[in-house]
């Protein structure tokens, strides 16, 4: 046996080379530990903002009422929003502080106002899964339990906060969707109303994507980029637009890549694996040829 | 800054505009905050079952007795069908609280005594990741950390309580699955025993599908649906059989899809990304030719 | 209603029925629940060894030191890696609880030793991802919220007790991260530096895969095996290489599978959906060509 005193040697030397190597604070660490948002608050005014949204299906069974919500959401969020933007600014300034807390104040009753016309596209969102599933017996179930309704409901969230301007915080919340629901959709993409991704395990879609109303999407669609444009010095130019735009009414099933800043036209049918990189027109029904299959009969025997 | 006052006028508007929009109760809310069921309980309940069916493998650390788990499930999961039950009837009725409480008791009781059977078949499907997995060093690793078993085991449950009626209720229990493993089974789907789902990520099974025994399934396999009849108002038909069905000893590989309400016949194989849309016959292997493929030496620059 | 007693003597029988079954030592039980590991423990210490390489960035918004956290995982860690290897062994010899003791203790400072070095790696991993996708704003984006990294970071913890020969908990690490990431990355794979994998869901990477440096992975790519080769008693072979060796600088588009033991050239690049079975020279680029469309003009009817 290692003696308690032996341990703590070996523990005190490892901590000192670990404290060595976060001194650089252009690396992997923030040591001062209070400017980054924390990934458990954000996860934590996410839920709350579901709460306010859809009253009586989130929450673990109780159920405070929305202006309680509301307040918490208030305080809570907007500590998170002021930690980003200092941190963004590399924590500095000392009058910062005051500035930031007043932006992160605004920014978040931006959201807070957002609310009412988020649930009544979130609606739509319910139907629309509604009238695309046989599955679906009612509403509630919709509510309850399907994985591409959480995640719109968060990307709609967070794009509020992007498209204001917040750093981190929106794509701390679409990933923590990602992760709930496997549905990786960027903050910066632009969703319309009657939205529906069924199952949606694999469903990328890139931050310029921009996505119609009344579209349909299944498990393992990805609308991502094609190529990277760089600059002189050979890095990535960041926030181009790269990814398609998917016109109203458009089904895409399973498996199929839209790849590059292309257009497909309104009333569009987009079928299992299809590879596409170019625009279409509108009502237009592209499918792929099934794979060349080979067959051979075993006898019984694999 | 904000004063406390100014910010409190605006939580105020802000609450007051969401609330005017619950009143619809045809919505995306349940004002009355108490017919739904929670989904916090509901996956508190999954985790005791798992715990009985598992015992030693689940829990935080300390495992409550069987018996003890057994009255805990009693009392939550009757609890939480007595909700979802009462909800599917709009929580009209005052003596239908007590028939729903009754008849809750009993559905759970069903699912209690169901649990030995059920156990017998995951004995089965345990085996058969063993046998199917060259990586698989022993039953325990298998328990613990396959998520292939956790989806397969959840969504047993979950059907016990599909078959028999339960609303809401099952299809929680497997979007829970589906959050932790990528692996998205509807309640509804009948799995024979020996089934063994290989990384899983991306595995959709649909509401009418059927599985038979000794069935090898690798990630991104969907058993889908072609088309959706939809009556003569134009909306979808509900709980069609659309599914395939699926014959014993069957292995399916990752990426492939079977669609629609076909069969396939015992001990088939089905390559990587075949794309199936029709029946076949006991003792095919079919393959999907690899796509063509363009090869380009870069000399060093991409 | 059933009456309390009812209910009760419904549970007793259930719980003889149960306990019964638990009698089978080989089974899919542990009545003596005091061996395994417990997952909800693994799961914290894996929290903390990422607080630990990612100081400031994960926690729940509080920080203890790192000095703090390396006490805690020595002894939660070490507690787990003994109910392993007591667990591998049967849990048998009376002896055997202070070897495992002692081998436990040195098996976590093994793990803590190597901690400065996967730092320097990870660093590596998040340049790379800041390099490789136009997304990512800076550094601190990518800590929280690629959910690649986070499964890079915690098989490489899991990595290094796979390979010093932890039983038991270095899978159930790895499948702690498939279930946030949706990424399935065996702990035996062998990954370089500067490794970045986007979007990630549906990845899967072999047990006796090897990746070398800056190597770019897309999601729904395999890197899988091909076949399992059985014994005489038509038992599979365990532990056997057959998974592919990808080299230096190499980018895998989406969906594509590597299969088998083969090797792939530094410099290559594979297109999205190449199905690949054979080796590689360096510096090959790789396509699929798409799938044969059809397309058919809809004229506004579906």
């Amino acid at each position: 046996m290692m003696t308690l005193r032996e341990k703590n040697s070996v523990l005190d030397r490892i901590n000192d080379e670990l404290s060595a190597s976060y001194s650089d604070r252009l690396g992997i660490n923030d040591p001062v530990n209070d400017t980054v948002p924390s990934r458990a608050e954000v996860i934590g005014v996410t839920g709350k903002l579901l709460e306010i949204i859809f009253p009586g299906f989130e929450g673990a069974g109780t159920y405070p009422s929305t202006r309680v919500l509301l307040g918490a959401v208030m305080r809570e969020l907007s500590d998170q929003i002021g930690r980003a933007l200092r941190h963004s600014k590399g924590g500095e300034c000392a009058d910062c502080q005051e500035d930031c807390s007043f932006k992160s104040d605004e920014l978040t009753i931006k959201l807070l106002n957002a609310l009412p016309g988020i649930r009544e596209i979130l609606k739509a969102d319910v139907e629309a899964a509604y009238k695309g599933d046989p599955a679906a017996r009612n509403y509630d179930e919709i509510i309850l339990s399907y994985p591409g309704l959480k995640a719109i409901a968060i990307q709609r969230l967070a794009h509020e906060l992007f498209t204001a301007g917040v750093p981190l915080i929106p794509r701390m919340m679409t990933e923590y969707a990602h992760s709930e629901t496997g549905i990786d959709i960027h903050p910066g993409a632009t969703l319309g109303k009657g939205v529906f991704i069924d199952h949606g395990t694999g469903v990328v879609v890139g931050e310029t994507a921009v996505i119609g109303d009344n579209v349909r999407i299944y498990q393992g669609v990805t609308l991502g980029a094609v190529n990277f444009p760089k600059n002189a010095c050979g890095m990535l130019i960041k926030g181009l637009r790269r990814h398609p735009t998917i016109g109203s009414n458009v089904t895409i099933y399973s498996g199929a890549s839209v790849l590059g800043d292309v257009t497909i036209g309104d009333d569009s049918i987009i079928g299992g694996n299809v590879w596409l990189t170019e625009s279409l027109p509108p009502g237009t029904k592209i499918t792929a040829l099934p794979p060349e299959h080979r067959m051979k009969f075993l006898n019984g025997k694999k």
